[in-house]
């Protein structure tokens, strides 16, 4: 991940165009290998956090693979799985908020992506009666964390309604995943750690069954903040849980694992 | 923990009495602080392993509390609870085994603990029929772990009962603890890592939710191999999951975690 600031979008090749330019406040960022991929970010609406970058590289992708985001954001799971060494098929983002399915749209026109990634303005609980049954090899999704009542009203809209339950339950979540994807197919997750036995067993009464978990610790001797979890869809019990994903080495170090993360995202 | 083998039980105090004496093949050796309660043992019969000390460790005990151990063996867990900063008032151990319970009861009388622990030659099943329902605070088991289907042939019966699902599958372990717990009461279990799903679906069913999660990984860099869980009956949502509980340092090296441990147990 490149942190770079532009107050351009030149090496994003924007089509010079009112539609495709950079609005107030807005930045491209640089993901990916070589930073190939310019992301639109804008501290004020939406800019992506770790826990993408994890869940992008965590996620098991084949090169054949229909996949669907669901709360995609500014479009940087797309991005991110592109970036993977087997490129999915196509991608489908799917976001409820205007103004985010604005920006992540203009990231995949302004990367030339409009053949491998959909972006598409609609609550995800709909996506089953948009895209039909049982049409994805893979479904991700990084979603709002933090249930309604917990709500910091110091946030503006758009960060409330990425960052808490308001438009969607873990429940909604994990049920229409599970209905999006083929038997087989699978299902992955980013969410926090104090929920894993919710997602767990909302992945198993949805015949999503649990097959891959990680646990991510901020350090080695403290609790995780994180998990990431991946089902396959009627798939049978029996769960590998990987080895810990630590991040800092120590205060403002980060260990190898997370730079070469850094690196490759 | 100290491996020491002995020819004669005198250390174990246990009454020159035929009942109590030492049977072919069996030899004492001693847990806790100072090595303060000796255990009889047997290789062809019955020996504990580590997960017990991670058990013994990992509850929660209060000194009033009144636990029950489901699948005691030759008594290892209720020595190990006694062993405890804050001693419980009372342990029971059930073991469906004649010949463990057998063991574990001299090992009981050995120490002079027969006012703390009773051992109960008992169907972990008909536990809530023996006891009444709701009557524990604490409950913990480190039960069979293997499906019946994997029995190894090779191994006596003693150890295949005590190792596999033949007498209780999970099911009926987490079924049992969780009509014994008291409300507010808590359920704590060791078992293997790949079956975590089945631990914390079954935990939630029957109402006793998971609250502390711990993995045990043989080394950093590897998946874990045991997990630690403890639940609290009709406790609310939301699970506390702790760093990672790591064996060795490098090959034939503990961590300082361990070492502590194995002093300490």
């Amino acid at each position: 991940m490149g942190a770079v600031m532009m107050t351009d979008a030149g090496s994003l090749c924007l089509p010079a165009d009112d539609r495709f330019s950079l609005k107030d406040g807005e930045r491209v960022d640089f993901v990916g290998e070589h930073q190939r991929f310019g992301i639109i970010q804008s501290d004020e609406v939406f800019s992506f956090s770790l826990d993408a970058l994890f869940l992008g590289q965590f996620a098991t992708v084949h090169s054949s693979d229909r996949v669907i985001d669901l709360g995609t954001g500014n479009g940087i799971l797309p991005l991110l799985l592109l970036n993977r060494a087997y490129q999915p098929k196509q991608v489908i983002g799917v976001e409820i908020q205007p103004r985010l399915a604005d920006m992540a749209t203009r990231s995949v026109l302004g990367n030339g992506l409009q053949k491998k990634i959909e972006i598409v303005r609609l609550d995800l609980k709909n996506a089953v009666w948009q895209f039909g049954a049982e049409q994805f090899d893979l479904v991700v999704s990084n979603p709002p964390y933090r249930p309604q009542a917990a709500g910091d009203a110091s946030q503006n809209e758009h960060k409330r309604i990425a960052k808490h339950e308001i438009y969607c339950t873990l429940e909604e979540v994990i049920g229409t995943a599970a209905r999006l994807v083929k038997t087989g197919g699978k299902v992955a997750f980013v969410h926090r750690a104090d929920r894993l036995v919710d997602v767990l067993f909302q992945m198993r009464i949805n015949k999503v069954e649990p097959k891959r978990l990680r646990l991510v610790h901020p350090y080695i001797d403290r609790e995780p903040s994180l998990v990431l979890v991946e089902g396959i869809k009627n798939g049978g019990p029996e769960l590998r849980i990987l080895p810990p994903l630590i991040v800092h080495e120590q205060e403002g170090t980060y260990t190898a694992e997370i730079k070469e993360l850094y690196a490759r995202s």
